[in-house]
């Protein structure tokens, strides 16, 4: 079903080999050898397709499906059709993702090392990393296995990155340490001094930043993002943490692992946030905060104060998101007519 | 007027052939003989220039202006001085726009194949076709007629460019089908995965994202704005959409025709924007919404449900416009003393 | 301390030395021949380290330092450690930021003309001027003396640069004229035209924009940011602006000197900022707006009129700062319990 001018299918692949990379278990050795060709929705899924169900608003679709097999929860298995082979999960779409990784990895941008790269001679690279045309590779850089360096991409002195990471084309990073498995896209520039200025009536004078930027394993970067380095203290992002595209982070910021932030975000200088925070797109954060593990900002917050582990803000200024919720049916409510009203 | 360093003045040109562009109609042959030589605003302007009138405060403006031709609206030729040269027309700004493109055409930033450019030996040039220094063009890429791609930029594999197309410096386009006349400025980025994830506790699993861009003709895409390719389904831009400097869209979006994005602007996955809607600048669309044709959006608004075709609506969370600056007025209210208050 | 695969120290200094970049006054010739090794926080320097107190809050940190020289204000000089030279000064983090300049000179993105770049004829390069491998300067370009231009950066044709400024990597300057010991970061776009259009039911009609970007002496311009060329007037940064990533600055605004614009902050076309005004991340102003010397906007506002010369603005639509905060307390009294209430 993919534009074969972009994608590969790497299947077909047997039932028992998806099963096995989900951790999933196959009704019956027959199911288990049957072919599956590609990924499809359940909608569009023929019988040589795997799907997965995991919305109960389309459990009709799920009725109705051809597709040859598909990941659904135990509960729903009765309302499957017949001849599907049922691959039982409490995460469907988490299943479903690892199956289509399987057809469709991800694309490095590059294989080999372009003869039109520029790569310093103190450089290091490991087995099987990668260099397009155009990219410039520092004195004293050091690449991992298998990592990809994107076209017209820049990587200045003394950078380490791990094994198999990709970094996008017309990216930059400095003054980092980057883990592995990590993937930064186009145009993400990484280690630049962050906004640091003694501020004066007669002049704005430069604070040299000497800190890093600390990039965990399995983080992802978005286009057009920018990571500010330390001053000092470096500036570090953990484990397993996702950044979408045009996000902006500042000098000292912690951000701990599988942080999830959406599109615009900003988080100022020396803020801290906790494991599995998510920030909803074009919030911000003020400067020196600490934000807990697991707490929900919503979409355009502005957060000026601390935020305790687990819990839910949003507006500007932020508060607990009930309480926002409530403001806003209260604001609303000051322009209805109503009766007893003193105007 | 303008720096001869950075601009070229293609004129002069009659009146005639001014007149014959906008499809306007001049008073005389004498008149159309008369040669033009440059564009200038009303208060600006000699007697060899060309300007425009279109808003009524700048009437003394128009009434003391030197312009040797102007466009003008019927119901104020009376208030021309003498010796004008009025081009009549009820959208004079529009007029002016296309003389004025006459004069200074759109700068290709490339003219020519530069030796030093990288470029895949089964990449299809079209007639004219320009590629600068540092470009990458990679497999199997077509680039239409004319168009021209600026220095760093990368191209990759399998995408289509129409005619006449203008490719900023230093942006990166994969997974794209590009119509014609489209100009994209510097440091876009187009077509890398969206920000897809089957979210968990224990980390976040990347979905392959299995569709292209696809942009229509006459569109223009600002600096360092950056779009997600589509899940499965296609991200979509309409013809004559126009999107300002550093707006994020997300993947499955579709913008139909004549849309208008400013600045910052953010529209989360898989949400529709009907034909010539306008959406003010630091703007943020919520997902899967349809938002209906013609539809204006007030800067900074946030919006989180469908809104109907036609309609005005502004704040956080967006609402009709005017129900919003009864808010705004209600808000301001609440910390004036009033009479009968119970505070 | 710093990590010596990014940062290379320049010291050691005399006391006397730094004492003498700072304007301060070493106490006697022993302590002026005293030699400083590097700088560092109160709570981490050693006796060959140069500190600073700037903030009461740290006077036990400062009471308790090892630090063997200082900066600190004349009126906490009582509470210093023995044996610590103190160097009195009303503004110690400035002094601080100037010492740690002479250890940690800004670095320049290369040195030397790479044979890599790419540089016309007709360009001018002065005394030391530096251009890193695959930059790309167009024709009559302007580049003065010890000015550094980074890897990939692309200088199209006509732009002037002055002395001793620094182009990041990855950067695109157009149409443009830049004054002397500027910085501009990485993935900058300045110059290109501005979302300039007149629009109509059947197509938006793009306007030709025929002014420069003309920035003044010592501006500094972060990561991503866009700043579009003027329509025919100029957009002008006045001399010390300083502007954060990911900016966007549209045509013929004008900044004046000093002004602080934080990240995502957007100004819109032809609104002047005064000397001196600091704008908060995520605000935008509105086009044509005339914004006073010296003002104070919060983050996240929405400016949508004139603010006079030193007042301190906040919320969407912004209004004065402190009027701002208490519908922001009258809106949270909304949603509490309140005697005499009539709900």
């Amino acid at each position: 079903m993919v534009d074969s001018r972009f994608f590969t299918n790497h299947g077909p692949f047997t039932v028992a080999a998806l099963a096995a990379v989900t951790g999933t278990s196959v009704p019956n050795s027959t199911d288990g050898e049957r072919l599956i060709a590609d990924v499809a929705p359940l909608d569009r899924a023929t019988a040589s397709d795997i799907s997965f169900f995991d919305n109960v608003k389309y459990v009709e679709q799920f009725s109705n499906s051809s597709a040859g097999a598909c990941f659904v929860r135990a509960k729903y298995a009765a309302q499957a059709p017949a001849g599907m082979v049922l691959l039982l999960t409490e995460d469907p779409y988490r299943s479903y993702a690892l199956v289509a990784q399987q057809f469709y990895p991800t694309t490095k941008p590059a294989t080999g090392i372009s003869p039109n790269a520029s790569i310093a001679a103190t450089a290091t690279l490991g087995d099987g990393a990668a260099v397009a045309t155009g990219a410039v590779i520092g004195e004293r850089v050091t690449i991992g296995a298998r990592s990809s360096i994107g076209a017209n991409a820049v990587i200045a002195d003394g950078v380490t990155i791990g094994d198999d990471c990709i970094i996008g084309p017309l990216s930059s990073i400095s003054h980092s340490l980057i883990g592995n498995r990590v993937i930064i896209h186009r145009g993400v520039h990484i280690g630049q001094d962050g906004f640091g200025f003694a501020m004066g009536r007669d002049g704005h004078v430069k604070v040299p930043q000497l800190g890093r930027v600390v990039i965990g394993d399995d983080v992802e970067i978005g286009s057009g993002t920018t990571i500010d380095r330390g001053t000092g203290p470096d500036t570090q992002i953990g484990d397993g943490t996702k950044i979408d595209n045009l996000v902006q982070i500042g000098h000292n910021v912690q951000l701990g692992k599988r942080v999830v932030l959406v599109a615009f975000v900003g988080i100022s200088g020396s803020t801290r946030i906790g494991d599995g925070a998510v920030i909803g797109g074009q919030a911000g954060v003020a400067g020196h905060l600490k934000i807990g593990a697991g707490v929900r900002i919503a979409a355009q917050s502005g957060v000026m104060t601390d935020i305790p582990a687990g819990a839910s803000y949003g507006g500007a200024p932020a508060i607990p998101v009930l309480e926002w919720h409530r403001q806003t049916v209260a604001i609303a409510r000051l322009t209805k007519p109503k009766r007893g009203s003193d105007e």
